[in-house]
């Protein structure tokens, strides 16, 4: 078993596709673990908004849930509607594409794709982080442990769909079943103490400023808050992965995705206000994140509370892996488009789309390296991406359902309409609110991105032009090619492409070039014995023996200058080089010759369309 | 004017070798420039030994310098006798290889080799220390410096050896005035002042500490001193580099450089002793080197003073270039020898041998960086190199002359077996006595680098076995090859392939592999029209058309499948695959597609010997 086959598994048969397809159970890991882990950082990051309320912040975080909770309801009823409209995936680019046009549909997945480079790389350099914070030894080795992470993240999923949803099956049920309960307890205690309980570990203290809540800071608030839906878009853009049935099982999916994300940020919410807990300064002495106030505050820190801290940890790093679901499947549809090249759209050994988990790898190792493995900055970029995302697929449906004769078209529409407005006005809010802090970086990426994308089309538009061809096949000048054979020596392998130059053609040139004195053997003296006598004897053509000087030293030059000349005596024909090329059985041992790759290179860059090049390989013992 | 021809020149005619030659004018700096900066720092070296001496330290110079003289004498007096019995260069490697055989003379090369590279490294570094000393804000580039000076090196040596001369020749020249000046100023304010002159400036107090001279401190402090003949082998490596009469102007030259190292390294003695200069500890506050105490003590603290310590910190960086002039040239005997490949001894565009100026910047790049661009722990190392090239070239010339029948030759034998007898003495005291200071190392080094060599010409050996041939062609089967056409669409890229497959072979296939959906374009209904019917009409063999599934999607492994099975139909005779490559005109295009070069690189290392790969160039618009 080869290194590769243990890392990657054996191949899979394209008829095995259905042994890699997934149910809800794995599905939900799978392509929803982005959006079950946005539960831990949205409703923070909503509340550290809010900081400057002090305690009167966690009067707020219901309402703002309530808002954020209207989008989620508002974004699953339309993805709900995509999923059977468009069965084959591709989500937003492809609904928008078909709907609003290619520009439009570029646009959405442009969008999502810096969405899920960032996604991976903020995700994982999250997880790190906490990581970090828990065992501060491994400060240093912060980068190193994002870019492990990153890797074992891409080794998973090119070993296939079917592993990715087993691994994470286990981290994700224990973060919804530890958070799950803490909310339940909660809840519970709340109850219990008529909504004043009182918590079980001592809360951080916040001084009681009065600031009264501006719309300003509201508003903000909202948008950060709007983190919490990223990833919801997942399983519209991977329908094929699920078994048959696929829409019905795929609905389920995101219904469950979307079930378990609203039951936490309520649960958040709700739990924040009646202990009355608010963020804490990010960064500063006594930080502690919202879930493990929660959670502390509600069980105590025993063992339950580390599990849970755990599973936080976890799921933050893991919840990359939605990008590397979904990222390959936008650059396949893409590339179907001709928009990338086509490497994007072909399945790799496991019956994934390898380039794209590999580019996707690439781009986000780039960034965790640039930024040294912490990468909170990059947060407010976030959303962006996402929201343009879902605004142009529900616009997209909208249109599709107006097009659409279905008996329940009219209803769809209006449902894809709401959903339309309500996250185009959240865009909006989170482009405005965000902007100087670095919405702008995403707007200012995107142009060059498409234009790279519309470069990479006009470019295999250019060449279909330049290359189709539907005529009948042109054979007037039917003629073998004449053949020319550089050589050093009358060795083996020169004979070898002397032997396969006769049999082509009856015009063949051995042509010897004395670049360097050292070289200067002169062929003559064996040239009439072991050369032209056999050939004499079986009566074809001789082949002629070319010496010549090179004022330059360059072979290569003194050669394409001899080429050229020939391609002058024989108008019209072409000419074929044979190159006899060793191949050998160490790598390191090609370092020793280079000259036949040097000239096969030059040859094909700066020969002409009238020279073909024949390598004939000579395999070493 | 291309970047490349401003930075080298324009390329040289092989004939215009004269031009590039050169006299002892230029010869000193471009050959001497090692030796002569030596006298820069070998008293200093054995003055440093001395330190626990005192100020009683400078009255053991006089004997230390010498002995050292005595060695230098030697040297050349047998080099003298090298050059006139191998004009065509080579020194140590070829001297030892011709009378002591071929493994004798790899020891002596590979000494060199190693010496040279650091060579490179140690003068560049202590060139920018001294640099770095003088203006300390450069302190932190310090290695950028030392490899911008490296780099420049490399350019004006890749320009010729009339560039390198010319402009070497002010430093050399302004470096040797100046001291000399401060010497003979020197000499005569001493024998004015009845041989106790008072310095100029203060000089460095030392403690007059009583030890009393060891001969275990002797002995170090001559091993030291002896770094100050590195660098006497150069002119006997480089004779072709000399215009006619080739031997008498080397000999000049060797004369010329001999002569300024010995009369600047007793004119430095001299003073230190009258002057009562030593050595101050390297590295701690207030040292000083012993070259700017002679200078300042003498002349004062003027202008003059700091134009030659300008020219010292020069001449120590240019030292280098000596190193740039021999490396190549011993790797392009030991490449004629095969021990190296065979294009180290092919000259470049301007007529040096460029791979070996590439490859010694390339070593003494990678010192630099291990070492930060500070090198000082190298600088033990040095002298062994040397001394061993010298030593096994003066046995090699014993041995040279004990075969001669020439006039004189029994008297050179004896002049050669002294500088022998000599140098080995000063090996042995150097290995002993720098043992533990990192001598072991080159001891360490040598092995494994003459088993890359000896490698390396086993390798061609075993290659020149395998290959030879001596036995006439053999045209028993001389059959035109089975045609195999990869094909995706029925492009024009593909038709040409398709009209070359047919101009060769009446056994054509043209496959089809449908690795991926995307890819599945039927070509059954265009062939008939497009391909069979023309063929048809002009009476050639049909070509036929294989469509094949790829189970694994592999697409390259499908292809090789369907060869092997050809070659079983066909056997004995070879298949030539026809790959249509596109030739973009920007190289990024190539990015787009890969599939030619992966397709030819796999056919070559797996297909086997009876595939030959044929390159159809489409060149884009």
């Amino acid at each position: 078993m080869s290194l590769r086959e243990l890392l990657l598994g054996k191949p899979l048969r394209s008829d095995d596709e259905q042994v890699e397809q997934i149910g809800p159970l794995s599905g939900v890991p799978f392509l929803g673990l982005d959006a079950i882990a946005s539960a831990s950082y949205g409703p923070e990051a909503a509340l550290t908004v809010l900081l400057p309320l002090g305690v009167l912040s966690c009067n707020y975080i219901a309402p703002i849930t309530a808002c954020i909770l209207g989008i989620l309801l508002a974004v699953f009823f339309s993805y709900r509607q995509t999923i059977p409209a468009y069965p084959q995936g591709g989500g937003s680019f492809t609904v928008a594409k078909e709907n609003l046009g290619r520009i439009t549909g570029l646009l959405a997945g442009s969008a999502l794709c810096i969405d899920y480079v960032l996604n991976v790389a903020v995700a994982i350099s999250a997880g790190v982080g906490a990581l970090v914070s828990v065992i501060p030894s491994l400060l240093p080795a912060t980068l190193w442990i994002c870019l492990g992470v990153l890797f074992t993240l891409m080794l998973v999923n090119l070993r296939g769909v079917r592993t990715t949803g087993i691994i994470f099956m286990l981290p994700t049920y224990l973060f919804v079943l530890c958070l799950g309960a803490a909310i339940i307890i909660g809840i519970a205690k709340i109850i219990l103490n008529g909504g004043h309980p009182a918590p079980l570990s001592p809360l951080p203290k916040l001084p009681t400023t009065l600031h009264s809540a501006g719309a300003w800071l509201l508003l903000r608030s909202f948008a950060s808050g709007c983190t919490a839906l990223t990833g919801v878009e997942a399983v519209s853009n991977a329908v094929p992965v699920f078994r048959r049935p696929k829409v019905k099982l795929a609905k389920r999916t995101l219904a469950i995705i979307v079930a378990i994300l609203a039951f936490l940020l309520v649960g958040v919410a709700f739990i924040s206000r009646s202990y009355g807990i608010t963020a804490t300064v990010p960064g500063k002495p006594g930080y502690q994140s919202v879930l493990s106030q929660i959670v502390s505050a509600v069980t105590g820190r025993g063992p339950f509370y580390f599990i849970s801290m755990a599973a936080i940890l976890m799921v933050l790093a893991l919840s990359a892996n939605t990008s590397f679901a979904d990222f390959p499947r936008v650059c396949r549809v893409m590339a179907l488009e001709e928009f990338l090249p086509p490497e994007f759209a072909r399945r790799g050994r496991r019956l994934v789309y390898s380039v794209g988990i590999i580019v996707l790898t690439i781009l986000a190792a780039t960034l965790l390296v640039i930024f040294g493995g912490i990468t909170d900055r990059l947060i407010p970029l976030f959303a962006v991406g996402a929201f343009s995302a879902f605004t142009l697929s529900q616009f997209g449906m909208v249109e599709h359902w107006r097009r659409s004769h279905e008996p329940h078209a009219r209803r769809s529409l209006i449902l894809n309409a709401a959903g339309a407005v309500v996250t185009a006005s959240a865009l909006l809010v989170i482009i405005v609110s965000k902007f100087a802090e670095g919405a702008w970086i995403v707007l200012v990426i995107l142009p060059p991105l498409m234009a790279l994308f519309i470069g990479v089309r006009r470019y295999h538009e250019r060449l279909h032009r330049e290359t189709d061809k539907n005529t009948p096949l042109d054979l007037d000048r039917l003629c073998p090619p004449v053949v020319a054979v550089p050589i050093k020596r009358l060795d083996q392998p020169s004979q070898k492409a002397l032997q396969l130059g006769l049999s082509l053609s009856d015009e063949v040139r051995v042509v010897q070039i004395l670049a360097e004195e050292i070289e200067a053997k002169n062929l003559a003296p064996q040239w009439r014995d072991l050369i032209e006598e056999p050939i004499r004897r079986i009566h074809h053509h001789l082949p002629q023996l070319i010496v010549l000087p090179s004022t330059y030293r360059n072979f290569y030059r003194a050669f394409l200058d001899y080429l050229r000349q020939l391609g002058k005596e024989f108008p019209g024909r072409q000419i074929a080089v044979i190159i006899p090329e060793l191949v050998e059985r160490r790598w390191y041992h090609f370092l020793l010759h280079r000259r036949a790759t040097w000239l096969k290179n030059s040859l094909l860059m700066k020969g002409g369309p009238e020279i073909v090049i024949i390598t004939q390989p000579w395999y070493r013992k």
